[in-house]
C-alpha cells in the first residue's frame, strides 16, 4: 500500500478548512517540495471549492537543491531568491494566505558543507524576512501541514522496504493529523474546543511556576509575567482565525529566564542538524544550565547550548498529555511539527512575543523585562511521559495539580 | 524504453550553452511544466557548473490548473499571480537569465469553458507583461526547448501505448534539437553559423518581395521597406548572445502588409485553439485575405482572420528547408516551437519590431509605415514542401534563385 487516497483527500480539506479557513475570494501561496504534490492537488481543489481566488503552488526540488551543493561555484552560496520572498511578502500585503506542505528530507543537506549549508540559509533567512514577518505576527492566516514523502519515510523507517515504509508514515501523519473519525472537521472543532479549556483554565489560575516531576526530573519552571497559555486555533489581524499547525497537541507559554531550578531528563532523543542526541540530562540554577550531559552527541549538545547566551536558557514550555495520538504512535518523526507535539516539552532559546498578554505590541525591552528569553536558537526537546506529574505553584505558594501520571489533572 | 537519460543529459548542456548562454554568477528563472522535472534537474545541473548564481525553478502542473477550471468561483478567473510575474521582472531587471520549458499537453485546456479561459488569460498577460516586455526586448538572455512529457506524447501518437509514445517524442524532440552527433554544441555553433550565412546572404539581396511556387501555390510576397531577415542566435542587449528557440530552423523577416498576391495552399494541417484546420487554401489582394476555405475547420479558420483587421494580413514570413530535422520526422507536434520550423511558412498577424533594421528602436507608427502589419493574433501556417520554388526579386524586377525543390538554391 501508498498513500490512501481517501484520507489524503481529508488532510487536504482539513488544511484547507480548519488550518487556513480560507476565505472567499482570498488568494492562496502554496509552498511544498514537489513530492508532496499529491496533496498539493488535493488542497487547490478544497481550496478553489472553498472560493479561494487564485492557488499558486511554489514546488521545491530535493534534486534541484543538490546540485547546487554539488556543482555550484562557493560565492554563490550567499544568493537567495529575494525577488520571489518579496513578492510573498507583497501577496501577504495584498491579503494572500500562506499554506506550507512539510515533508522534505529532513537530512537533506547533512551530507553537504555545513559553511555552504550556513551562508544559504542565512542569505535566505535574510531575503525571507519580509514574508516571514508577515506570518509571524499573523497578519494573514497561514497554516502548516505534512505529506508522507518517500524520502522522509525511508529516514523514519530505515528497516521497511520503501512502499511499506511510505503505508505506515502515511497512517501516522493521518492519525496525528485527527483525519481517522468519520467527521475530521468536526473532530478538528471539537480539539480546539478542548485546547481553549486548557488555555483558559491555565490563563486563570495564571500560575508563578510549574513543577515537573518524573523519572530522572524534578524541575520547577518559572513562568513569565503576564505570560498566556496558547495553543490550537489563532485568531490573525486580518480577523481569520485558523489552526496554523496540523498536527498540534500542545498548550505552550514563555517561562521566565531567570527562573528555572532542579534536573530534567529527556524523554525521548532529540534530533538536532542531522545528529541524533540520546540521553540528556540537565541541571539549571537560576535559569541558566549548569550541567549537560547526553549518552550520544553530547558534543553537538554543548555546541548547540553554546550558540549564545540565551541558548542556556527556556524560551518556552509546552503540556501535551501522554494519551496524545502522537506520543502513542512511538514514532520519532524527525520534523518538529511532529515530534514536539508527542510529549510535554520545553524550549531552549527563543521566546515567543505572542505567549504574553498583549504581547505583539511590545518591544523586545518589555519581554526581556518580564522574563522573555532571547536567543539565535528554539530548540525543543521531550520532558514529558506516562509517569509525568506537573503542579502548577500560585501567587500565594499552594499547588494546583495540572498533569498526573502524564495526563491532565 | 522512456527518456533517454544520455541524451537528456545532452538537451540540458545546449539548453544551458547554447540556448541561454548564462554567465558566471548570473541567476536564472527557470519556468517548465512539473511533469518536465527531469530535464528541469539537469539543466540545474549544468547551469550551476556553468557558473549561475542561484537556479529558482518555478513549476506548474496540469492537475491543479485544471482544479481551478473544474472548481473556481467563476469571478476569479480574473486573477492572475501579479506578485509573481513582477518579482521575474525584478529579477531580470537585475540581470537574471530566462529559461522556459515547454511540453504541457498542448489540448490541456481544449474541454474547458471559454469564457474562463479567454478571461485567465487576458488577465496572466496582463500581469506578466512587464516580464515579457523584457524577454521580447531582449534585454536579457533568453531560450525555450522543450521536454517530452506523458500527456504531450499522447496527443501526438495516440495510438501507441504511453511509453512507446513517450519514447518516440523524445527520440523527435532530442533529434530536432540536433543532440545526435558526437558534439551537440559543436553542431550547434555549426548550424548558428549556417543560419548566419542564409540571413547575410538574404539582407545583402534586399529583396522587394519573394514568390513562392508549389501545388496549389503562386504567391508573391512583398517585404516590408527596411525589413532585416533574423534567425538562430541573437544577442541581447546585456551583451550575451544566446538561442532564444531550442531547436530553431528558421531565418525569418517583416513580409508588407499591403504587397501579398496571389494564392497559397497550406502543406500541413494547422492546429488551432484545439482544433485541426485541414487543407487551408487563401487568395491574397493587395496584402488582405480576400478568400480563405479550408476541408475541415474553416468555421475556426474563418473566426482566427477576423480576429481583427491585421488578422487577414502577413506578418511574418519565413524560410525552412524541406530536408530540416523536423521536417523529415514528418511529426505534427501541435507546438510551435517545432512545427513553425518544419517548413516554410507565413504568419497572419503581429510582426516582430525585432525584423527591421534598428527595429528595436522605431515606434509603432515607423513600423506601420514600413509595412509592419499589427494584430492581437500571431499564427504561423506552413506552406513549404519538397516542390516549393521560390525565386527572390530585386529593385530593379531581377530575379534571384532563392529555394528549388525545397531546398536553398
Ligand atoms: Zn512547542
Ligand atoms: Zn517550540
Ligand atoms: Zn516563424
Ligand atoms: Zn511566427
Amino acid at each position: 500500500g501508498r498513500v490512501d487516497p481517501v484520507r489524503l483527500d481529508r488532510l487536504a480539506e482539513v488544511a484547507v478548512k480548519v488550518g487556513l479557513n480560507i476565505q472567499p475570494g482570498q488568494d492562496l501561496i502554496l509552498t511544498a517540495p514537489v513530492a508532496a504534490l499529491p496533496l498539493v492537488r488535493r488542497v487547490a481543489v478544497h481550496a478553489y471549492r472553498a472560493g479561494a481566488g487564485l492557488v499558486t503552488p511554489i514546488l521545491s526540488d530535493e534534486q534541484v537543491v543538490l546540485a547546487r551543493y554539488s556543482e555550484a561555484r562557493p560565492e554563490s552560496f550567499d544568493h537567495a531568491a529575494g525577488w520571489l520572498f518579496s513578492g510573498m511578502a507583497a501577496a501577504f500585503g495584498e491579503g494572500a494566505a500562506r499554506m506550507a506542505i512539510a515533508g522534505d528530507n529532513p537530512m537533506m543537506l547533512s551530507g553537504q558543507d555545513s559553511e555552504a549549508v550556513a551562508r544559504a540559509n542565512k542569505a535566505n533567512s535574510h531575503a525571507y524576512r519580509p514574508a516571514m514577518e508577515r506570518i509571524t505576527g499573523f497578519d494573514i492566516n497561514w497554516s502548516i501541514c505534512a505529506y508522507p514523502t518517500a524520502a522522509w519515510a525511508r529516514l523514519v523507517f530505515p528497516d521497511l522496504p520503501e512502499p511499506e515504509a511510505v503505508a505506515r508514515l502515511a497512517n501516522a501523519v493521518f492519525r496525528a493529523s485527527r483525519l481517522d473519525g468519520p467527521d475530521p472537521v468536526a473532530a478538528w472543532a471539537e480539539h480546539n474546543a478542548n485546547l481553549m479549556a486548557r488555555r483558559r483554565w491555565l490563563n486563570g489560575h495564571d500560575f508563578q511556576a510549574l513543577h515537573f516531576r518524573g523519572p530522572g526530573t524534578d524541575l520547577t519552571v518559572g513562568l513569565a509575567e503576564g505570560h498566556e497559555w496558547m495553543g490550537g486555533a489563532s485568531t490573525a489581524k486580518n480577523g481569520v482565525t485558523c489552526n496554523p499547525n496540523i498536527p498540534t497537541e500542545e498548550v505552550f507559554t514563555t517561562p521566565h529566564a531567570l527562573r528555572c531550578e532542579g534536573y530534567v531528563r529527556a524523554t525521548k532523543p532529540l534530533s538536532y542538524m542531522g545528529t541524533l542526541i540520546e540521553n540528556i540530562e540537565v541541571q539549571f540554577s537560576q535559569g541558566v544550565i549548569v550541567e549537560a550531559k547526553a549518552t550520544k552527541g553530547e558534543a553537538v549538545l554543548q555546541k548547540m547550548i553554546s550558540s549564545d547566551e540565551g541558548a542556556r536558557r527556556l524560551g518556552e514550555v509546552a503540556l501535551v498529555p501522554h494519551s496524545s495520538p502522537i506520543s502513542q504512535s512511538g514514532i520519532l518523526f524527525y520534523n518538529t511539527l511532529f515530534d514536539e507535539n508527542a510529549a510535554c516539552h520545553i524550549a531552549l532559546g527563543q521566546c515567543y512575543a505572542k505567549c504574553f498578554r498583549g504581547g505583539t505590541s511590545m518591544g523586545a525591552e518589555e519581554i526581556r523585562q518580564r522574563g522573555g528569553n532571547s536567543s539565535i536558537i528554539h530548540v525543543d526537546w521531550m520532558i514529558g511521559g506516562p509517569e509525568t506529574d506537573i503542579d502548577g505553584i500560585t501567587a500565594s505558594g499552594g499547588r494546583v495539580p495540572v498533569f498526573r501520571g502524564g495526563e491532565w489533572a
